[in-house]
């Protein structure tokens, strides 16, 4: 796999995180280091890292890199300062599950562990290098799965960022259409530019034209449009949480798009790794979406002029739900689900994930 | 009326058409002097006037021009030359029917018309002031009508800008919104941005702050996830031209916009006059959409940065198609229209528009 890039990798020479720092880009591809916790909730919170599986891994690595910050010479006192930063992990973002799942996920080995403060960094660093290596695994599956459902010549719209940029590399939605092209198949795709933060636009955009996979920028609203002139064969997007009904919660954006190709008999699929399914959340209403600063949408300048008026303001909800209902099927590393998804998803989790 | 700020009005000293010039919007209101029809052309060519009933208007004055500057003494030499303008208005915006609607107005009394030169240039300046008028009598009557559909509390998401800009004066789906305001009724509104060219940013957030009527920007993918939350009562927005079924095009994003409000029982109405409805559109399907430079779409700068990627490609639809069964009304200043739309709309028809 050495043509991939991927989105961030532990440095043993500085003995820090490095990441792709995503608000430089496409005009800039710069690697930022991370030597702390502190460093990784605000990467994390200021979206120089995002995308829920990126989010989750980095998280991982988080804690790895508290275990070392600490002085502590007593397991048991750093157990306690790995839980509270957990806990401060965790509130930087609240709507993305792989990040409670990631941290959850270090804080099980911690409470399990016994052994020297020296040993457990070693253990957290390890379980983050795994866990993130295991996104990579997960991903390639996905796309595998996935790209069984993509034709030669089809024309897909998609959402947001969901590429090598959101993962640690290869990407979900967008890896499905990377491995389609990567079979031969010819794929355009329409890239919703994702307002507010434009995703699609500087990410995906960005991405597509490293692969070589032709593709046109359109606004958000313009999807619709597109779908409904007959000019788009699939919808393809990731997911920052699926309820235990199937319902996707995704940047804010995915329900508009998704009812428009339910109303045109398009498919829309989801693609996401099983560390995104929260089967404590029954259903999407169950979850909560996070509320970002007005400035995000009001921060804007169009041909070089300001746009909003003195004293504007706004509301900058940053995910929706899609309700299940409106889904042809959710393409994870443990293959490709069908509706009745409350069912396909129950037998996921009876079988195990990762199976 | 002596509150309401015209957009567009004849300036007798200098005998040109005014125009608040849109693209200055809301850093500055300005007014732009056109002197000739080439000049009303390129106003609505690069939308320094804009919406469709506005739209109209200016090129019957654009007519009105046009027989002034040229320098034909003959009767008959002017008529041909008038053919020519008309031709050449028509092809500026190809999706808006008021356009039509207006151009072949004066192109009827230029028809019809026998007398010298100087009488025709006095009459189709007549005819102009007199469409001009009859824009604003109209937008008063939807605003009238328009008012009783929305309570006291009433929270509405809107699309692009239908106000006083976008007419001559009021506005249509603003307009409604305003005279509800006016009532005494406490309205929000949820402004959508509307890209590309933001119009609901710069230029209805701008109209609500002087209107006084409390609103909040959100992005255009945002108005689902708050019409499913259960925040909305109702979604209002103008049309830039209406097929004898009562399919509404508009500006790109309604269609989307409908869906979401169709698929939680809110209603959606569109407010118009009776001039934008195109009896020889048997359906939406059969109206050409504009697409406009991609620039407008790739041109955008985010926190001082270019978004896109070098070489970067867009589509930029400009308009799309709302089927007729996801409204709930359409308002006219002929009354409120309701479903089956196709009867509806026949029997204005019948009894004539301004009735």
């Amino acid at each position: 796999m050495e043509r991939l890039m991927r989105s961030l990798f532990w440095d043993e020479n500085s003995q820090s995180l490095k990441v792709i720092d995503q608000s430089c880009l496409p005009t800039e591809l710069r690697y930022l280091a991370l030597h702390t916790s502190r460093d990784v909730a605000e990467a994390i919170q200021e979206m120089v890292v995002r995308g829920a599986p990126a989010i989750g891994v980095c998280a991982a690595y988080g804690m790895a890199l508290a275990a070392k910050e600490s002085n502590y010479t007593d397991t048991a006192k750093l157990k306690a300062y790995l839980h509270e930063t957990g806990e401060y992990l965790l509130a930087t973002r609240p709507t993305a599950v792989n990040l409670t799942w990631a941290v959850e996920n270090m804080l099980a080995l911690v409470d399990q562990f016994s052994g020297s403060v020296s040993e457990l960094q070693a253990e957290l660093l390890s379980e983050a290098q795994q866990l993130a290596d295991e996104d990579v695994k997960a991903n390639m599956a996905i796309a595998r799965n996935g790209a069984e459902l993509l034709m030669d010549g089809d024309v897909i719209v998609t959402h947001c960022n969901t590429g090598a940029l959101a993962t640690v590399d290869y990407g979900t939605a967008l890896g499905v259409i990377r491995m389609a092209h990567e079979q031969g198949k010819h794929i355009h795709v329409y890239v919703d530019e994702t307002r507010p933060r434009l995703q699609g636009a500087r990410l995906t955009a960005w991405e597509l034209t490293q692969y070589g996979i032709p593709y046109d920028i359109i606004v958000d609203a313009a999807a619709g449009y597109l779908i409904r002139s007959g000019k788009v064969d699939r919808v393809l997007f990731g997911a920052d949480r699926v309820a235990a009904n199937g319902d996707v919660i995704n940047k804010v954006g995915t329900y508009m798009l998704s009812l428009a190709a339910y109303d045109n008999g398009i498919p829309a699929y989801a693609a996401f790794p099983t560390s995104t399914i929260d089967f404590d959340s029954p259903n999407g209403d169950a979850v909560p979406i996070e509320e970002r600063d007005p400035d995000e949408v009001l921060a804007l300048t169009y041909q070089g002029r300001v746009v909003v008026p003195e004293g504007a303001t706004a509301r900058n909800y940053a995910f929706d739900i899609t309700p299940h209902r409106l889904l042809s099927g959710l393409i994870t590393e443990s293959g490709v689900l069908y509706p009745p998804f409350f069912r396909s998803l129950a037998v996921l989790k009876h079988v195990g994930r990762n199976a």
